[in-house]
């Protein structure tokens, strides 16, 4: 690989704020009509080019009078003025009130000439000579006079203003119905790399093809942060593709984004795109994740190149190029784009460089707690598992437990979880999990549920399998779920049990270490080992596959189903909704554990009352399932 | 009037919520494209469809090996590997990695078959034998494998997920490029009353007509909680009419709003035709504003009749009407939906119904304060000076200076401004004020701006006229503004002076007394009645409009060029500006003082910073402008 592509020479975040800075994003200015304007930013003052009202006008509905002729009058002593006809609001009056009268007025009507004051209608009485006025009023009383509200020549709104519906409101009333907003920066987004397909579109897994993460969620966060999103066709890592689309990107767009790819390659492509119809101004800056980003100018455009890891993309358009994007669209900085909170664990951190810790957010009586999150695996998972992340300065050898910390939020929409669930995963669980309101669940396996409870980070975890290791908590609730081998349908292996994993020669597919299912297998097996008298690890050996583990529930059956295994590790209720067939070894309780210190935290008695209320529901159709 | 219209039996605003809660505004759920999707609501659980990634790939840049090859192998002691081949990302690998030999590999890459583990490039050499492995590693190192990110069948976003960019991040990583979301609520607005005109139509203020601020206002208010807002065309009071276009919005809507007039007539109206046709489930609410909202059903919709007043119309339909809208599109109530903070000032309130108190923010050192804003004028001004409302129980007679109270917002985008300053309207002013961020400024007038700054609520006051009356305060800049008798162009009337509004038949056109413009010239009419031996007010009896006050510093002017006066009091700058003719009378100077306790906040500052540096550029063709 060359030296450039290793990044040998890191710019410092700071220079890389600096360089993106320099780029000018902003677009011309546009004029929009007033009922798609919400949202946007003005971009100049607006003068009040009337009077508002146009005219004096009454406030209430009642009677024009001139004043001094109700000097005097009370409840006990009217005064009765000539009734000389009536204004409606939206009409031109066509009466004149003269010493003595008066006329009906409705709220919002113009004042006939003669009048100088409203006497509210409730004030009034009818009376066969005219109108009995109960009150004297003096001039103005009850009137709105002509531009009392908003004067003609006056500063209505001023530019950088961000209309909210109150803003459209003195816009309306001002009668402007086109706005001249901010235009808002247009980002054209290539991504590259051979191995990535569109959603939607057929994935060849044996080739090595997966889903493009980071297009769709850059778009959205470029949306997000007021710009306009531009998906431009997937390129490969072939130079002519990718210099045509990213020179298209930069024809028609303010600022170009490349992402996606992984690939040393693809990235060496950009790379040399740039350099040649652009200027690299840096190229690796000192973070992590975010080493290989770049920053440059293609054409007439800024240029950003972006890490390929979907949670590394993430965090450096958050941190770098979103704050780009909303300044030149004139946005402000959202109230709610960070949190402070409190570092739930010591987080360890040498690496010289600054890093942007990806990390999750957990509610407490006492504050937010912090976790960290992704430990770099490139995991999709992560992306939902992580709220934001927060900036540890690259002299920062560790975070302290309870150490206060601002989690910049992926986005001003992210909210902490309302509960914050360990444990193993489970169908019916998936399905309590349904009825709470933003609930966020780590399927870690029953032995890091407990071990994760333990430390004190997660609301409550979810174990299976013995409980002889369960930790001090709160049970909430569970249930039993029948577990044992799935093998394909009609069992053409004629499976009994588990010796026949030991004995025969079965391609088996196990759950991970973690999970309380193989907590559960183990025990079995330590029965069997001590029926035989001989040790556990001597019929482990003697089963292929034991060792071969997967992630979720149903990956074993799944395993079965595409003939890469005889038998899997799995649940009835499995194998009924995948249409295998089951052997049973046992029946194992789940347990839902919650910590000692936020039972009353509201996201926990959510769960304990779903529990209480729609457990029965929640194993409807799930064979092997109990209460 | 009618007993029904005098609404003489209120509910409770807990009775209209439960009226409102009660009408279901459900829409059905939707499909929508992924990159379509960012903002809404799931409308079901996602669970993943297959495995991610879908088969076992290398974590690093390096080589596919099998892990028992590299037992043993250390920096100092190299295993060195058969180099056999190269696997790409998105490829399918062409190569078998068996004992002895090694694939190069990208990140991202298929692992060929019989390789088990990766080291990272920087752990190996080229070497002339092949490929020296400098490290030992075991099974399963720098593999991702199938499924160990997500794995199918597992529970990927429950129902109810807000879609930020990570939630779509992780849908495409799925595949999933059709989206199952809670449908948006469409919520038609008819506007009602003979006075309304669209902003961008013709007005007519003769006939009394004004701009209909409610509709567009409400439209914002209906998307930003995440509706579908739909605009009829305007109707007058005309039964029939009114019946046709309830009707059609109730047919194609799931709410329907009305809004807009004032005026007793439209409101009965409306209340016949949803007698007519529908049920109104309550019609009186015992909150100020508010109290003429209707709640009820129109065919199969729901309906809400808001008030008139723009004000009282977004209060009653940010706290009544939005949380509906938002809990029928499935949307989290904002995180910045409230604020809270102290009152500025003590405020009376003793009406025993609940109080939906209009309220501005100011930021302090201490925190936030807040001041009520509208006293039920009906201004649209008053809609962006104040930045939500406090709900106010009907049994609290009064709440106290500094007494803790929460904002409801009236849009989760309303920010405090940075600025709060109040006083004197000025050409200069605004011009500066459209260099800072998010100012507010409200011109109540040179002796009002020092009574409020010495009340403690405003940053600065800017004031003209004479100094003596001035407050304690710190001066942070000013200049000099020309002032005198603005007249026709060409001064047909030959006016002179002063003495001629007093000594001839002259129409006149003063400011408002609160106005230091008006302080002026009551110091030069003093001077004249010295120099008289008169009193001032025989002058001022003697003057034709001395009491016809108008709003804005342009206004005196407007009315001169309207021909509804002949002389204005104004600046030399306006008469310019707008082609009139002008008769100095002074030079007055107008001040920018400063609350002594905020001098060190960001606004402030910025204040003092835009006075000191931007004066200059702020007078620019301002005639009769000095610094």
């Amino acid at each position: 690989m060359s030296d450039r592509r290793q990044f040998r020479d890191l710019d410092s975040p700071e220079r890389a704020r600096e360089a993106i800075r320099s780029l000018d994003l902003t677009p011309e200015t546009e004029t929009v009509p007033l009922d798609d304007a919400r949202h946007r930013v003005l971009a100049e003052r607006i003068d009040a080019r009337l009077d508002v009202p146009g005219f004096d006008r009454a406030s209430v509905d009642g009677y024009a009078v001139r004043a001094r002729d109700t000097f005097g009058a009370d409840e006990a002593d009217p005064v009765v003025l000539d009734h000389i006809g009536t204004v409606h609001a939206g009409a031109e009056p066509d009466v004149e009130v003269r010493e003595g009268t008066c006329a009906e007025i409705s709220t919002g009507a113009v004042m006939p000439p003669g009048a100088d004051a409203v006497v509210m209608v409730e004030r009034t009485d009818e009376v066969d000579a005219g109108i009995a006025i109960r009150t004297s009023v003096a001039p103005g009383d009850r009137v709105m006079v002509a531009g009392a509200d908003v004067a003609a020549g006056s500063r209505a709104l001023g530019p950088g203003t961000l209309l909210t519906p109150r803003e459209i409101g003195l816009l309306s009333a001002l009668g402007v119905d086109e706005v001249p907003v901010r235009g808002k920066p247009t980002v054209g987004i290539v991504s590259t790399g051979d191995e990535l397909v569109r959603p939607g579109e057929d994935l060849h897994s044996e080739a090595g093809q997966i889903y493009d993460v980071n297009s769709y969620t850059i778009a959205a966060g470029v949306e997000e942060a007021g710009g306009e999103a531009v998906l431009y066709p997937h390129a490969g890592d072939d130079y002519d593709e990718m210099e045509r689309l990213l020179v298209e990107a930069a024809d028609e767009c303010d600022l170009v984004l490349s992402s996606g790819s992984t690939s040393a390659s693809a990235v060496d492509v950009i790379y040399r795109v740039i350099e040649s119809e652009g200027e690299l101004l840096l190229h690796g800056v000192s973070v992590k994740p975010g080493k290989p980003m770049l920053v440059g100018r293609l054409e007439e455009s800024a240029y950003v190149g972006l890490p390929g890891y979907p949670v590394s993309a993430l965090t450096i358009f958050r941190t770098f190029v979103a704050p780009a994007i909303r300044s030149a669209a004139g946005l402000p900085v959202p109230r709610t784009a960070t949190v402070e909170g409190r570092m739930a664990v010591r987080e360890r951190y040498a690496e010289g460089r600054t890093r942007l810790m990806p990390a999750g957010l957990v509610e407490t009586d006492e504050g937010t707690l912090v976790y960290p999150v992704d430990k770099g695996s490139g995991a999709t998972t992560s992306l939902v598992e992580a709220d934001g992340v927060v900036e540890v300065d690259a002299d920062t050898d560790y975070l302290a437990e309870g150490e206060r910390v601002t989690v910049q939020l992926f986005s001003p929409d992210v909210r902490a979880p309302t509960l914050l669930g360990v444990g193993e995963d489970d169908p019916a669980l998936s399905r309590l999990l349904d009825r709470l309101e933003r609930p966020r669940y780590l399927d870690v396996g029953s032995r890091q549920g407990r071990r994760r409870l333990r430390d004190g980070v997660p609301d409550v975890a979810v174990v299976s399998g013995p409980s002889d290791r369960d930790v001090d908590a709160v049970a909430l609730g569970g249930w039993t779920r029948e577990w044992g081998l799935v093998v394909p349908a009609g069992n053409p292996d004629g499976v009994d049990g588990l010796a026949d994993l030991v004995d025969r020669d079965l391609r088996f597919v196990d759950r991970a270490a973690d999970s309380g299912l193989r907590a559960s297998l183990d025990t079995e097996l330590d029965r069997l080992a001590d029926a035989r008298g001989v040790d556990r690890r001597d019929l482990i050996d003697a089963i292929d596959g034991y060792d071969l583990t997967v992630k979720g529930f149903e990956s074993p059956a799944r395993k079965v189903i595409g003939g890469a295994a005889d038998v899997g590790l799995g649940l009835r209720a499995t194998a009924d909704t995948l249409d295998c067939g089951f052997v049973p070894l046992g029946t194992e309780s789940v347990r839902v554990l919650a910590n000692p210190d936020r039972t009353n935290k509201p996201g926990v008695e959510a769960l304990r009352s779903a529990l209480d209320t729609h457990l029965d529901d929640a194993l409807v159709g799930l064979s092997g399932f109990d209460s």
